[in-house]
Parts: C-alpha cells; structure tokens; sequence
C-alpha cells in the first residue's frame, strides 16, 4: 500500500519535473519552430551581440530597428500575391456597376478566373486591377480586407489567407520585440490592405506598416483614395520610404526577392552588426519550391546576393520545423 | 550628550521625511509647470479617463495617439521660426560659393540680417532659402544643424534655441508616453531639422517625426536630398500625412496656428475621448504675446475654433508657470 502510494506519487513528480524541463526548454528556445543550424544560429546570435550592454557589437533600443517584407517573406505568395487574389474577388463584387470593364481583357480574364490571363498584363495590368479595387473610403476598405480574410480560402491549401503565415517568423518578430527592436513591415503591397490584419496577424501596428499607397483624398472627417497608385514601395522605393519614414537605417532585414535587395543591401551598408536574412522557397511538400523562378516577381538577384553576402537563407525545407501555425 | 544625539537624529528624520513629502509631491503631479486651472484639469482628467480600464471611455494602447505641432507648440517661434533662422546662418556659411545669389533679393536680405526683407518673398521665398541651405547628404545636414543649436543662441533671449523648449510641454510629452501614449512630432518645419534634436530635447525618436520634406536622392549607400520642396506639411497636409504613416486617428492633437487647425479637427472629429489643445501665446513678459498677429504664420481661425469647440486653451501667462527649462 504505501510502496504502491509511493511509486504513483513518484511517477507523479517525474512527469511534473518533465513538464517543467519541457516549459524551461520552449522558453529558453525563442525559435521553436527553427531547426538547429547556420541559420537560427547566425538569428540568435545576432540578438545576443546587439543587446549584450558590454560586448563591442551593443546596439541602443532605438536603433533597434528591423524591416520586414510581407508576400512571400512573411507570408506565402503562391499561386500569386494574395492581395491581388483579393483583388480578383473585390473585381467580381463591383463588376455588375461596371459594364465599361467588358473592354479590359485583364479585367475580364480576372473575372473568368484565368490567372495567367489576369498576369498578362504586366505590372500595368496589376496596378489598374488595384486601382478600380482598392480606391475608396479608407475605413470601408480595411473592412472589407477583413470580411474577405473571414470567408477566403486558399486554393491549394483550403486554409484561410491569413492562416499561411510563417509561424517562423512570427516567432522571429517576437523574439526581436522581446529584445527591444521595433519591427517594421515594408511591403510592395498596399499599406491600407496590410494595415486591415497586420496588428492582428504580425503584432505590428498600422503606423510601422509601409506599402504602396493610391493617392489619397482627405475630406473634413473622412479619408479616402482615388483610383490612382501614387508610389510603389519597391526596390530602392523601399529604401526611399525607409529614410522617409524610419529615419534611420535599420540593422535587420528579411526579405526573399529583387525587390527587396536593395532594403537588404541598405541594412548591410550600415556600421556594426547586421543581420540580413532571404526567405528561400524550397519546400514542395510543405509549401512551395519555386527557387528562383515565380511567375510573379523576380527571385534571382536577390538569392546571389544573399549567397555572396554570406546572409542568413532560411532555407524553409532545411530550416523550418514547421511552415503555418497550427 | 543623549539629547543633543537624539535632536541630531531627529533634524535628521524630519529632514528626509520632508523630502520623501517633496518627491511624493512631485510624482504626485505629472504637470508640476501647469497652474491649477481648467486647462490643467482638463489635460489630467482626459488621460486619468482612457487609462482607466473600467471606465465608458477607456482606449486601449495601441490607439492612444498623440500629436504635437513643433514651432510655437513645443518651442518659441520669434522673431521668426528657428529653422529659417538656421537657413539664414547656413545661407551665409554657403554664400561664397554661390555668386549667383547676387541676384536673389531675399536671399541678399537674409544674408545682410534684414528679417523683413527676407520675409518678403513670402512662402515663395522661404521655399528658395530652405532649398539652398538643406539640400544634400541627409547625415552632413543633421550634422550642420546639430552643430548650429550647439553654437547660435537666440538675438532676445540669448539662449539656445533647444533650450527655448516649453517645459511645460515636455512635462506633457512625458505625462502621455508614461501613460502608455504614442507622442508624435508633426510639424511644418523640415523633417530632417527635427530629426536632428528631437530624440534629445522632447524624447521622440525618428520614426515620430513627421514633417515637411525635401525631394529625397538615394544613392547606392547614402540619401540625400535634392534642392526641391517636394511636401508641405501644413494645414491639410498634416493630416494627409498622419493618415499615411500613423495610419489611425489621433485622440489627442496640440498646436497653435492655423495651420494646425485641420489635424485638430480632425483629432476632434472621431469618437470617443478626445483633446484638443491650443496654445496661445499671450505673455509679453517671459515669452512673446502676438496673440492671433505674428509675422510669420496666421493664428486666427485656430483661435476661433479653439474657443468654439471649447479646447483647452493654454495661455502662456496663466497657466504656465515655467516656460522654458531651468
């Protein structure tokens, strides 16, 4: 009876004590979801050195500055940027009050569903998709962003849009916050479309979002946009905004295409410790493989100089444990 | 023996209680500079409010938004806003490279020292000077204006100009920030020139700061700017702006001209708490007292509607009782 009492009450504390280790092991790994290697190493490592007040590499918090790309950085951007398959079903919403859109053969292949038809059109063709989408009272749009993220699915996946995030990163961005870096999203896609689920989805608050953005129209107590892009925050457009906004030179960057290279290339000029890390999308299984060829955006400037660079890649089919949250 | 050790001991006691009295005192009041009065009461009871959890009109941190004007909000502006006079001394540094000034009237009478007839090319002319003299590497000109404040002192006071901030308003900055709000700069000066002493002097980093700005040139390592206006951050542009970057409304908004009017009226126009702020400036004795006339800018319909809405007005004379730090 009491060995009996004993053994239980013993197997008791042993699975206690490996329920603590366990607790004591997530938190002591701020990267759960990173398999042990060059890449999670070079992350942490950097964070130690920055935020280590006595070592040569400190850096002050306000100059803890990290930017982020959005599509394909944080998340997935296939079969082609979820704010333009946004687009697609806001187009179908408005077409019935627009019978002029039976002239646009771009509009009309994103009405019938045909992507490459939709794409076609070059990035003339996605701008003017984005202006007749986008345009609009800025309240009303955010709400709109949100109403589709609730009822969207992704085609392949079946998971809502903003349930393919990288759970990597959103680690990444936390553990950055924990140590005292603001974090920025500065995205080619539209500012307004990030700000409707950023804060929700990232943790990032809508005045450290940067995007594109349409001209905007602002009246006595209501903002909104003309159907008009008036800035494309990408390549050196996202350095220009960066300086514009930030202010200073940020001492982090993740990205995974040309268009971020030179936001990539900026943070590296910069003195003292750096981190820059490119997103490579090898994992077929898991998510997708496509390398160095998309059929949106370009992939392959911006992997040689991360190569050359000797950067951080997070090679997601080598170094993440796991791809969308569970 | 005894008794003299114990009157010793007990000068000693009430001595430190009287300064524990005085600190507690002091943290007791976060606004140790503002009078007792409406304006004062009004300021404490609106942050006690949406800092109270329970309360009808809490609001929650991430939305607590604050925005101050600059020149005659945060620091003096007369005889005319520091940041022209920056660009007169600058002109002076510059002007032997440049024979061609020769034929600028305005610049011929900023570089002789006649405010007025520097003045009397009026935006036009102001837009010229603020061109030539801040153009360039963006670090070199935060530099050169660093190296300015240390050095020019201003024609009345004989103090520096960074030291002819408003306590009162400093207290008010530090007030809001302990109290979970997010304090930003929104000025109708250049960016650039408050970047350069806004960290130190009000405790808003770079990324808070919105201003006026130059066309922006980024090279491969380096920005810099080109001689050309490209935005003025005034009247409808402040808020133009702060629906772009900040991207939410603020609820509370400082300023005292009209051209802070609109990012009042538009702090005023949403729902929820609010406060709105003007001050005015009506002491002749330890500030200036021009009221609704200045030589530069115009401060009528601000007034107005500062007394309409029923704003807090702060009157320099009576409810500061400090003006500029000690």
């Amino acid at each position: 009876m009491f060995a009996a009492r004993f053994s239980r009450s013993l197997s008791h504390w042993i699975f206690l004590a490996g329920l603590l280790l366990a607790v004591a092991a997530q938190a002591a790994d701020p990267l759960p979801s990173w398999r042990a290697g060059t890449a999670k190493q070079a992350i942490v490592g950097f964070v130690e050195r920055v935020t280590d007040s006595r070592g040569k590499d400190y850096v002050s918090p306000p100059e803890r500055i990290a930017v982020f790309d959005n599509d394909g950085t944080l998340w997935a951007e296939q079969p082609v940027y979820f704010p333009l398959l946004f687009a697609f079903d806001r187009l179908r919403a408005l077409a019935p009050a627009h019978p002029e859109w039976a002239d646009k053969p771009v509009f009309q292949a994103a009405l019938a569903g045909d992507l490459k038809g939709a794409l076609a059109g070059g990035e003339k063709g996605m701008v003017e998709l984005v202006e007749a989408t986008y345009e609009g009272d800025i309240d009303a749009f955010r709400a709109e962003v949100k109403a589709w993220l609730a009822s969207a699915r992704h085609p392949l996946t079946g998971r809502r849009y903003d349930a393919m995030v990288y759970q990597p990163m959103l680690e990444v961005l936390r553990y950055l916050r924990a140590n005292g870096f603001k974090t920025y999203i500065v995205t080619g896609g539209d500012v307004e479309f990030m700000r409707a689920f950023a804060e929700r989805a990232y943790g990032v608050p809508h005045e450290q979002v940067i995007g594109s953005r349409l001209k905007l129209v602002v009246g006595d107590n209501a903002a909104g946009r003309a159907p008009a892009v008036e800035f494309i925050n990408d390549g050196k457009g996202k350095v220009a905004s960066i300086v514009a906004q930030i202010g200073r030179r940020p001492i982090a960057a993740f990205g995974n295409s040309d268009g971020d290279l030179p936001m990539l290339q900026w943070t590296a000029g910069g003195s003292g410790a750096r981190l820059m890390a490119y997103v490579h999308h090898t994992d077929a299984r898991r998510e997708f493989a496509y390398d160095r060829k998309s059929p949106i955006g370009k992939l392959d400037k911006g992997l040689d100089a991360a190569l050359a660079g000797n950067w951080v890649i997070a090679d997601m089919a080598r170094d993440w444990l796991t791809i969308y949250p569970r």
